[in-house]
């Protein structure tokens, strides 16, 4: 089991980081070839998902987002808290915060249009987030 | 590899609960200190997520939730077989059984506000849904 | 650690594919009886979950799907790329193309009524969908 945990720094709601790269950088220090590896970012208000990293998609994702979490509505989390997120933490439950990608070769097994994406759903700007990967195998 | 079957008695539809005590406390039988945990919910209508374990929020994932599965439409699997819980079927296909978690120093390696929660998503009340829990690692 | 890798022909968006048997019998193949087997799907326009194969509650997700991420609307990838796949991106990202279940006795771990499909979500019809299967434990 190899392991490594990187930061993503996030500007404002709606970032979404393409971590391919980082995630690919890891699998290959791990030196395993055949495996799994396993992301998972670990905050309520972020998600990680598979997505063609294209500004278009991208944007037609976070429409889609905010049909089941509306911006103008009220959250009770908000009413109760005073946080203002509530809409961040039910995207990031439906989306989930854990990723698990086959290791083939020494290199992610995902498709050529599929890139591993953080998705920064905080209403709160400026954030770093917590990105802890797991790398096992052969 | 260290597994534990654990059950959850779940009142209502609606029901959310908090399991990562339960969770947590397998990861310390397991002996495990660096790893992962893989937890799996053995059920069609209910779900496992990560989210801040507060009334308000859970209330206003159950809003979201019912934006693209309402109660008040026709299911074609209502029709067909009378059970009434299509729109439970359909809810925990969106959010899925499984979720992995790492786990870091012999704990779970969530953040602060991101419990791990079952959601009872069924209309028939009074469930015992069963959860198994796998650890692996060093 | 066992892999394999099969092929699903689709023909047309909305086709959900049954795959639990492929993924047991390579689960029979690998000779894991305890364990967990992670599948996931090469493809940006397809996913996989797990939901109780019946024609009424397949057609109620797909209904669950278009409402956040319609037919009818104009999709920024769309006009970007003229792909006219947007709302299949769209919704692969939120079902996510990763699952894992438990393998016990040597076989998997689900519920009675919970199979696992592979959603074809892509509007353009007849792909072969690659699907990578890892067997771990012992």
């Amino acid at each position: 089991m190899f392991r490594k945990t990187f930061h993503v720094e996030s500007q404002r709601e709606g970032d979404f980081v393409n971590i391919t790269a980082e995630v690919e950088k890891i699998v290959r220090e791990s030196r395993v070839t055949e495996g799994l590896v396993h992301i998972f970012v670990c905050h309520s208000t972020a998600a990680l998902t598979t997505i063609e990293y294209e500004q278009g998609v991208l944007s037609d994702l976070k429409r889609a987002l905010s049909v089941i979490a509306p911006d103008n509505i009220v959250y009770a989390h908000d009413s109760r808290w005073g946080d203002g997120n509530g809409r961040s933490h039910v995207k990031a439950a439906v989306i989930g915060p854990d990723l698990t990608v086959p290791v083939e070769g020494g290199t992610l097994g995902c498709g050529t249009w599929q890139q591993i994406v953080l998705l920064e759903l905080d209403v709160n700007a400026g954030r770093e987030r917590t990105v802890v990967c797991t790398v096992t195998g052969d």
